[in-house]
């Protein structure tokens, strides 16, 4: 019943290793849109307590794209995913590095954050697939 | 150019108190999604480890289910939305009881799990017209 | 025995989500006292790498504020507190915000830190009473 | 002005390592006190996923006891402390210990909170007697 | 001077994002002796209780191992050195996946343990190799 | 079999609280050698996003010796210990001080870390010595 308000999002999914089996590169992309949305601040502040702040929170957040993008990596992917995409660790290992000191971390570059993005798009696109293969 | 991939999800919504102005009720939704599938697979199953396991995760679940509604509370939602919604107070409260001991954590029961995203979905839908409204 | 050290405060109070039956307004005051204090000394230090730290403390510290006095909302205050002080809700709420962006988690100014704390002694009062009522 | 809510403990203390300057052996207290609160709950409750529960909760909340202590022993007390009370290396080890596996972590005996509670006590009863020193 | 306390294991090595440089698969390893050892404790102990609070930290212990491992694969790990290595992306998968649900979190077997140590030796292995060759 | 590829670090130890019975002071040491590496690359860098993210890692790397070191001090060391080690107490108590505000959480200067690296070895002589003897 609840269902309906939901509608553009039937396939629930996520992450913990019960496993309970629902998973979504959505969680991975919500950080990384947090991220984004803190260097746009970023740039139009001028205050540096304000800069310090961000510094904080964009650490925890690509901290979190980090996790989310493993946890699918080792929990959500099986052996035959990475059969059929050849390119998923280079994709994933890629990604998570763009999470850190070279990306998102060390950088208040919004263009770090697209890149950032985009790979979590690219995951997301595998994902969607093998979830309708299944 | 990556944006086709989640057509459906437009609106990126979450979180942290920058705040970077990213919210998403589907954050607390995806962990009550979780909690409702460790209950069907405790229910299925009658190892006693795994039990105990499905315990400790879906105790960390409700708290997170918690912690994204509080946000969504205290940091999303302001004074005009709670005159205009006058019931947002006590939904919210509820929701997040429903996550606790009197609900998911204290409880394996499914229905339990539903009764709890039912009160998301009520919040998502307030959320998504304050969304609409801004 | 030993409870005459603590003869003052007889009614122990906090907290887990067993639930314990504990719970005590104290937890927060004494982070919000930590705020000011940090404010305090921030205002006496004009070294640049002390300011930061302080700041990643008082990120922490404001977090920690949220956190105990959500735990309260939900937790502690049930039904028929929220019908005896129709203020409660509000309380909470303002209380919540001024521990983040737009209370202590944003400034420096240690009257912020006092607004907190005045906010945590009207929440304090309502729950002692709700205890001796109890 | 709103001190007056809070006449009995007018020493606020605590605990970062800013360090604030706020400290209080009344957070390590209120932890043990919840766990004497979840061992009397146990003894009153056959429901195995209860134990289950309180076991978890119990885990976090002594070792919440031990960082408390930790906290107090490292950044609190200082070398003339050690000086004057010989004994509290000691003490603060033991009590520690009784947070632990041999004490209230491996046991939902509540004596074994209240031999917990009684070395929190003595611990206490120095550091008010330091305070008033200084 | 200090130094030599230290003897055998001069290549200290492990982990932080800012980069520090240092990494050590010890850090991994380390958390997975601690499973083993867990394993056979609890089938030296026929208390129900010890048996949870075993596998709540069991459940911990894992997780580190987790995080140890995709710290090295993200952060240590460089192109070159999954080139010279092919087998490295699948190695590290395999090795998260054993301190998953899969393995050591979804059992108390000792050998499962031993799985999971031979998968950290591997890593390490090659581990030492690249730094030799740096 | 296995083991072969550890050679140099036959005696595994560590950490957790059931206790699994596995010590190691390497633990506290990797984390201070990683603030001497942060220490160094502050130095080399004059860009303040850098030193800010430094510092918020450092603060990390920090609080995480002073943890290593209090369950060493709590949860490995015994009674006996203390008697034959009289110094031990002093010694940790100095080791933890030195790991915070008034050690490498205040300061980016190496020969700090340096100290707390020696402090480590000092403890680590004494672990090992025990270990012998056990
Ligand atoms: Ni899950
Ligand atoms: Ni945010
Ligand atoms: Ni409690
Ligand atoms: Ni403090
Ligand atoms: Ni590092
Ligand atoms: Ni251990």
């Amino acid at each position: 019943m609840f269902r309906r308000f939901f509608a553009p999002t039937v396939d629930v999914s996520a992450h913990c290793d019960l496993p309970c089996g629902v998973y979504d590169p959505a969680q991975a992309r919500i950080e990384a849109e947090s991220i984004k949305a803190i260097d746009k601040k970023v740039a139009d502040n001028n205050d540096p307590d304000f800069r310090v702040r961000a510094a904080i929170i964009k650490e925890q957040r690509s901290q979190l794209v980090k996790e989310h993008l493993w946890v699918l990596w080792t929990d959500y992917f099986k052996p035959p995913h990475f059969e059929k995409y050849p390119q998923l660790h280079t994709l994933v290992n890629e990604a998570t590095k763009l999470a850190g000191a070279s990306g998102t971390k060390g950088s208040f570059d919004e263009s770090v954050a697209d890149e950032l993005l985009a790979k979590i798009a690219e995951i997301d696109k595998i994902f969607q697939e093998t979830k309708q293969a299944s």
